[in-house]
């Protein structure tokens, strides 16, 4: 997607300046494993045009593969950012009715050829709500992924305004049985696949780490998954936030610490925090290495603008390693 | 309409930053009228989010009255901006399907209401263009103009990307029955109403005044218009362009004179002129200053960045008693 | 007043930009009002030239009314701002001498027709210190709304640049008299009326609620207001700030919630704070929301840049509400 | 004085950023020569503040001697400039009043001392209109430097806006008399001191080169003066000048060639002409060499942001030893 | 090489702004061919640092293979850069010692594996010029792409500061046997090669085409080149160029239309030209064709800021049929 | 130095911005001091080119003396900043072999005469360990100094890129010899001198007053030093330190009060603290205001960007006196 960003810490058109970078739930999940080393592809679909030409572009810098993106369609889907600031919180209006993924017919992705020699397969719960033909063609791939014995990892993703609770759960709950790790949180759970933390209340910033043990074991077991992943936000105001990370794995419950983040620029956080547990898993890390790799990662993406998560796997390591003190590195 | 133009000279994402403004055929004119100290109304639909507020907010700085616009639907139609240069050509990139008001319904406006106090009404052809309902609209409003005696004028501004000539000849012929005042340039005049001016060739710069001549005669005798004004660009380059016009009124023709100007940004160009021309016929100059006041006014405008022509009536009528010098104003 | 604020948090002529907006005590509550739907005229003097037009324009863009502004005069008062930074404070320059509202005369507004019409006047202790015309001319407003029935408030905002605490006693000690709604903060009560809150050194942020009981008490039992209100800062650093505020009304007082801010920007928030009392006191809300409304609204302003509270009333009820938590909007 | 102009080739307050820096007659003069390696001071009042304090900084950084400059009175003039292009002129709007150096009185500069081991003093018209305080100043500058040999010269410069030209010519004639080098422009000679050249029209570009040759000449002979250079620009337009000059000097006429600009910031173009003039006597050039290095400087000048002329000696040379052909420089 | 780049049209330092690109002789043709839809490599050493990764992000970012590239050494040579405008040249300093590139050794590219599957080999004489190790190198590579029956393609570059004309010739002498196709300017041939084109000066803008066909022709002959193309670049000035170029090729001279630029950003024009010429060539156009191509593609970089030619191949092909009248592309 | 920092918060060239601006150790002491009002002369070499008077331009803007500094050598040195925030740190690429400065020979500056007239000589640790002639050459310094009763002070400053902790240990041991006025962090001292703060763990953030105490004593002893100033720095995050320090005179220690700092731009910050140390021992403030007047002013360094500290000796004061609340200045 195109992100459109009020420049400054401005409010939305305070100035006549908007920063413009690309972003969206998958693509930044590919731009951060990039950035670790890894080869990693994109797939969607892009309209022939400067637009579509400008988001193949980002990526490639980053050294994504972008050689499964279709050009097709009319547009690519937009969203409006605006920074929170204290007790002011971050805006995002959505702008993607009609973009060329959602309107991508159920047979555009040939799945079984782009699958071809991976070893992992991501998606996010936003696709699929985007469309029926979605719905199928992420199935597809599924299906496509399983019989290759690639890995599947997904991120619940909750979308309110893109699908009801009611929708989101008839498609999820069909689409997890083939997923090995599912990234949530507690928010997620509930929306999508009616697990609900027990005593957990997010905005008063009430977490349970009892609740979300029972979570991500529900998550487990229902589906199959073998490892659930949990992230644990408390909003103490737009600037401010505490963030952590579980994951249930092997029927053991891994806590990361938790990092009191001052936010830079939080959208995107948990994409990063998917990446880096990808890469840990991928990589064969301990579990808690896994959670703890993926949770300094996704710390560190809140230091930065845009969706992208511009880290080296040595910078995640230095924070992982407990250095979170911020001295200048010369 | 929402204006993201790259910022600096720099093609469309060579940098990561977008000029936000708002534009757009009426709109512009609109703003032109204010700003010569006119009591102005720009009437549209605009989405119920900042983005529809924000450019509410534009047309209101300006002294527009906006009052008239619905709040319904879900998005401001875009559109990407890239200044040229020497020989490469500034570039627009639309993307407004699905705006608020593509997606009106032909009642949406009650013009009666709308219009009552009016004197002019002005339309351009991109709006009944958008949709079947804003061909109806469009109708009504006419209509209802010429039983309230308000006078009609419509700058036929072509988009092929909108509409074949066809389908803009079979809607255009209609409207322009109700027509008091038409504004076009010899491609619109072709395009829309198959009136072709003898021996010129647009993009080789050959133009004839002869030619200009019969095409304003034939539309003012085909559609009965009190008068016809046709605007002769001549574009050496992006960066540099003569400018002038010629007024078919009580079958006399006024030529401007021809300005060459060094280019800032030529979008709006031509709703500048129709402001102009507006407001020295609503003000009943005479016909040789209407056109010089108008094209003056254009003039201008393409020295200012943005869709809006930023100049008063005495910055015109400067330009217009022949002071093109540019001598510092202290 | 024409804002000029050095960019990217610079100190001032760090660099060679300076953002240059407009703002000011009246200017800045019409526009929160007009932000939360209001129509609020805006009144003042202004010089007939591009500077002058452009505060207009800027006031326009909110949908306040500018109608009843005078054009005369030469030059816009200015100020110039630096933001401050942790133990940095925040530095405003004025430069106002000369500027067209200080060197009316004092029948330059004829408040009878100003005033036909209108529900409400506010004034702040600026106006008054600039000029006995406009000592007169104030006196002579406050006369007017009384006659209309017209609630009037006053924010006392001292400054000790424009007159002695001497003087501005005598002139505000006689103009309170007509007030309804005070609005102050512990240095202007003391500063202003000599009344001085017990216990309380605002530099070392020990601010006492008996103390503040007790000012608002003697404000509104000394002059007859039938509602005082007083904000509450506590100066951890030009970063941090603990925003509260008390009203007294009807004999009761009644405490805001405290806001722990980050601040962005903090000049115009007491003037927000009065804006969000108006739409309180306007609009009948119990007393209790009434201070809970405007402190919000303040709050949220500080997170805001430039002198103008750009938020509505969802985004106000929403903080009010419970919500400081600042997760996205969606 | 500061300088405030418009960001990006805007319109004034077209966006919301002013580009802050500072200039005026006889502070150009002085950068430049410090720029070509001289020795030189600059006197004037600026307020003990920071925007004083920029202003020296702003000198001080091209090794301009700011020890003489009285630090006292309330601000720092201002004036908001506006690019032209094309057939749009400049604008500048003049915010001075007020100003340090215009409330100075008439003994504010101890010049005997200023003076001291100086060997040009240079002035411009501009100074004395400012306040009568200035006039007797400078007039007691005048008649120190004769009394110490050093040589004179004053840029006429005359400004509608400061004073009338009978104010100016009573003034100016009685100053003239102890003027070794005068520089005018046609407008100037004829304003300030009634001397018109013939057959010369400057809106329209009608230059003839003996007027110019008269009305040097009459300068010289009427008030004794040693050289008399005048600058001969014909705008086409905003963006396009010539520009050249003559030089009158021991009953010779020199003139330099006439060099087609595409103007950049045309703004202190005749201050660097006045400064390339000075360097060219100073270092007694053959007059032709004189004003071909004047010409050239004010040249270059036009090329360049903001009031100050940054370019070197050797910068100059080039151009004037015929390299106009603009090849990179590597 | 870094670009360093004073912002906004500014010299150097004139405010605290630099634009920082990626740029560089062959850098500059690569991201052109892979622009144009071309598979191509760029060959180099960058170090690793956050420096080097962006240099090689920046030409992934267009679709570049950079797996060749060698990660080692101390820094990324850098250029400041500065635009001209009117009679002030653009001005280039260059702060590339020690840069990666010029301290590898002679065996550290594999030449043998690198041009594995190439089918064109293109260097500039920049590279040689950089140190006596990368002299080895080239020869290496013209030796193996020989081998390979790889075209191998040189622009002659001359860098005055880089070596002196013997060294250059000594070197350049020995490359030319192995190059087919040979670009050049009569500055580089005579520079570098000792050819130069009778009755031509550069500086006063007269160019001779006999006496270009001859120094082609010679250069041809005298090499074996199959194709010598030459540029012709008349700098009226830093604003405003005229731009052509000869082909000679097959015996035949092959002269483009001739552009008047009006110039945003010239650096890499011949790079551009290069680009278009390879192009062209490996497309197998006809011989007037390839110069075409060439011609238009270097015109527009003219037009486009940075090093990098921003076109696609139908943005050239759109100017080389003759539509250089910059109307707006909708 | 050239200091090159991203823009807006980003990552190295996350965008195409860098912010120049100069500094380096000495040059941010002098700075400083001049802003204080204290007559300060600066003494290095820079290149005869537009960056090396740039860097000259931007001392000379705050008033330093710059006649003593050598114009040769080839480039300046180039550091690449890019800020942290909250876990992550701010990062620091060095990018200065062949600098200037590194390059002159041990006879370069002929300190005899540069010193004379001089009271203070201030070095840091850096300029030794550029060069074995600058070892020599800072010795001779020492010893010119000594010579006429000069006092010397010196900041440890150590860079493990630049030397070895050997290589630091031989030099600094024989130059501290000469020095009156240590100031170390607790890094330097153990690094340089091989003295270790006991139960000192930076990282960690666990510092000992004691320990600082004993190193403080340690060196004054050792090498006969009259003060000796330690700064103590806890890093809590990029964004917040803790920040104080300690001065050991006359066998007394002094400890200042400790900031809690939300930090801007932390770099220049030991610098800082060293300009106000001179300042105050210069100025003979008691030791205890020494140690509060360096740290308050190093405190205010840490909001400001650029290496530059950027305030008064009463902004200073006013901090130093106990209004740390950040209360704006009107």
């Amino acid at each position: 997607m195109l992100r459109l960003m009020s420049a400054d810490g401005h409010r939305l058109f305070q100035n006549d300046l908007l920063e413009a970078t690309f972003g969206g739930g998958e693509a930044n999940v590919a731009v951060s494993l990039a950035n670790y080393g890894e080869d990693v592809a994109f797939v969607t679909a892009l309209p022939q045009n400067e637009i579509g030409q400008a988001a193949i572009n980002s990526m490639r810098s980053f050294g994504v593969d972008t050689s499964n993106i279709l050009r097709l369609g009319d547009r690519v889907g937009i969203y409006f950012a605006e920074k929170g600031q204290s007790q002011r919180p971050s805006k995002v209006i959505y702008d993607r009715k009609l973009s060329s993924i959602a309107t991508v017919d159920s047979h555009a992705f040939h799945w079984d050829e782009i699958l071809d020699g991976a070893e992992w397969f991501h998606f996010t719960g936003i696709t699929p709500a985007l469309s029926d033909a979605l719905k199928d063609s992420v199935r597809s791939a599924c299906i496509a992924a399983k019989e290759k014995n690639i890995c599947i990892s997904c991120d619940l993703n909750y979308r309110k305004k893109l699908w009801s609770t009611q929708e989101a759960y008839r498609t999820m709950s069909e689409l997890m049985q083939y997923v090995d790790v599912c990234i949530a949180n507690e928010e997620d759970a509930e929306k999508v696949l009616g697990i609900k933390a027990h005593n957990s209340d997010v905005t008063n910033g009430v977490l349970s780490r009892e609740g979300y043990q029972q979570v991500a074991k529900e998550i487990g077991q229902r589906y199959g998954c073998k490892a659930v992943a949990i992230t644990l936000r408390t909003s103490i105001s737009a600037s401010d936030n505490n963030w952590a990370a579980m994951l249930y794995k092997d029927g053991n419950y891994y806590f990361s610490p938790s990092y009191h983040i001052h936010i830079w620029d939080r959208v995107g956080g948990g994409d990063s925090f998917g990446a880096g547990l990808i890469y840990g898993l991928y990589h064969q890390m301990p579990a808690q290495e896994v959670v703890d790799f993926a949770t300094a990662a996704s710390c560190l993406k809140h230091t930065i603008q845009g969706d992208f998560n511009r880290v080296s796997v040595e910078e995640v390591m230095l924070l992982m390693n407990g250095d979170g003190s911020g001295r200048v590195q010369r």
